[in-house]
């Protein structure tokens, strides 16, 4: 396998990696309906031999949870979630490359050096956030942690991206519920400029920049929900119409450091919000991705993008971005969808 | 009208303006298709009554061309290019602005200060830089001009975007060929950073770091086509797939430096480029956005972004790309489509 190619603009701190194993020829763009109708799902119970082997499965022996993966040509089927990389990856493990560009160009470039994987949410191939299961999204959660730890424990991996597609105008080319994980070989521009802001702030200060913002959108209009643990929210300048933020009460740096009981409260935050956005805008594309550092200064969050609107030629030229929906008016809508779905959930759940 | 609000992110240096004169209510995004089908383009000849009056037209009088604006409720019906505010701006003259937040909020913020409009392109609905006459796109060139000159002259304005939205895909809500304009109150990021490495190179070295980037792709192999005064390359480190540049040979900042030989040349190169872009991928969406500022290190170019992948999960949520296309891959195909384009061209017209 091919390693791909990093390369950094002429001038701007803009990093884009040349993804040669996804190759298309002209043509491919051509169709109208590109994407691939599969008349088998590739994560659907039964046909785990479309995808390379998994690196983590979670598997229910009498009544207990084990962990395990794929080995010596043996494939899980009774896998409850299943984490297998990606088949055609932008970054990719220095062992399980056979070579690649030499990170020497006419401008400044790297190897693509890391991982990509997918982490599928449950073997129920609609089984989405919105509408899951509070105890399947508490596997989800487990799961991400534990490829989070892997994955950070390599040195050549300098930042781990949990992110989720959801919807074709989101870019999910598979409807199977799935997150994908990325580890890079650099800090990504975004949360690179926020750990910055958050060190100099910690230095200046002794606190932390996000707890303090925490403690201020509490008593704001853009407040959406809260339980004892975790803050839901629609950030001052929201990007994206409808866009709202995830953040643990307590001061933490990764989704490590959570308990066990604010993991159960954040795959309850995960099922009212997600279910709250479905039930207001009616299944609405999205994106997430969380926020994570393993530094003392850093608070980790998840951000949540609906995608209603395009970013057109002024967003992409500029940087500059409009949004048509304010976020105190987003959040008071969000808020009334997330109180009706939490309260039905209470009554099925029973708590 | 209101002013809409500008906001800043918590801690990045970003920047959204918050539209509340575009307003939408949630159940406004559930449609299917959500954008109008108008029967009646507002853009065509005859139905200049659905836009605001003309702030700039071009007309022809006894075979010369003059240039005039809708004045005393009378609109010209008989125009070549015609210039009107947008009926939902992003941006407000503080004149036309009868009152508006007051630039005061709980984070930092402004007033969305600045000019928003659009450049209806030629009375012939489909006349699309790929397909039009080269004496058209001149004086669409001259209207770029002509605005650019006259938005830039207010105090407030600190940036002004010329930049095109072509398909659905790509955020253009009609299909009539116009340019969108927006003079905004402060420098954004994306030119914000290209000046400052503008600024620091030109004081380091005394010249211009695109100038220098110019005689460097002139000989690589992401050159896709060049006349006297004009250069088109694929960016090295391009964001999207089939991603092209245009830059002027001749050092200058804004494209109000050009000579009429230059606008002559920068309409053929339009007329070929977009023409090649169809030719090779069947009409896809595309966003072009110029980055012209008027200060002596600055470089003015045009970027080109076919729409042809979404930025999803990882893109949105960190800053680092991924493009399925290489750059010398791209130029390489551009190059046989702009070519043959511009050899049917020189059949059609002669020169």
């Amino acid at each position: 396998m091919l390693l791909n190619e990093m390369r950094k603009d002429y001038i701007l701190d803009r990093w884009v990696v040349i993804a040669t194993q996804r190759k298309r020829r002209p043509v491919d763009f051509m169709k109208a309906e590109e994407r691939r109708k599969l008349s088998h799902c590739p994560f659907c119970p039964g046909n785990e031999h479309m995808t390379p082997p998994a690196v983590l499965v979670y598997l229910e022996r009498e009544g207990k949870m084990i962990k395990d993966k794929d080995q010596n040509g043996v494939r899980h089927r009774d896998w409850l979630v299943r984490c297998v990389p990606n088949l055609y990856p932008a970054f990719t493990s220095p062992s399980s490359s056979e070579s690649g560009t030499d990170g020497v160009g006419e401008y400044e470039c790297m190897k693509a050096i890391g991982h990509h994987e997918v982490l599928i949410e449950s073997p129920n191939h609609d089984e989405h956030p919105g509408v899951a299961r509070i105890s399947q999204l508490i596997l989800v959660l487990n799961a991400y942690r534990d490829r989070l730890k892997t994955l950070l424990s390599h040195k050549y991996v300098k930042y781990v991206s949990i992110f989720r597609n959801h919807g074709s105008d989101a870019g999910a080319s598979l409807s199977h519920a799935h997150t994908q994980i990325m580890a890079t070989p650099i800090l990504p521009r975004i949360v690179k400029e926020e750990l910055d802001k958050c060190v100099d702030f910690w230095n200046e200060t002794g606190r932390c920049v996000f707890c303090d913002i925490i403690e201020k959108e509490r008593g704001s209009s853009r407040l959406i929900w809260e339980n004892e643990s975790f803050l839901v929210f629609a950030p001052w300048a929201s990007v994206h119409p409808f866009e709202f933020w995830i953040f643990p009460k307590r001061h933490q740096s990764t989704i490590l450091e959570m308990d066990s009981k604010e993991i159960r409260e954040l795959a309850v935050i995960f099922r009212a919000s997600f279910g709250g956005l479905k039930r207001l805008l009616g299944d609405p594309s999205y994106n997430f991705g969380f926020h994570m550092i393993p530094h003392k200064s850093f608070h980790w969050h998840l951000e949540v993008y609906p995608r209603l609107t395009v970013w057109a030629g002024f967003e992409k030229s500029t940087g500059m971005f409009i949004n048509v929906v304010s976020p105190e008016e987003a959040a008071s809508n969000l808020k009334e969808a997330i109180n009706k779905e939490f309260e039905d959930l209470k009554e099925k759940t029973g708590n």
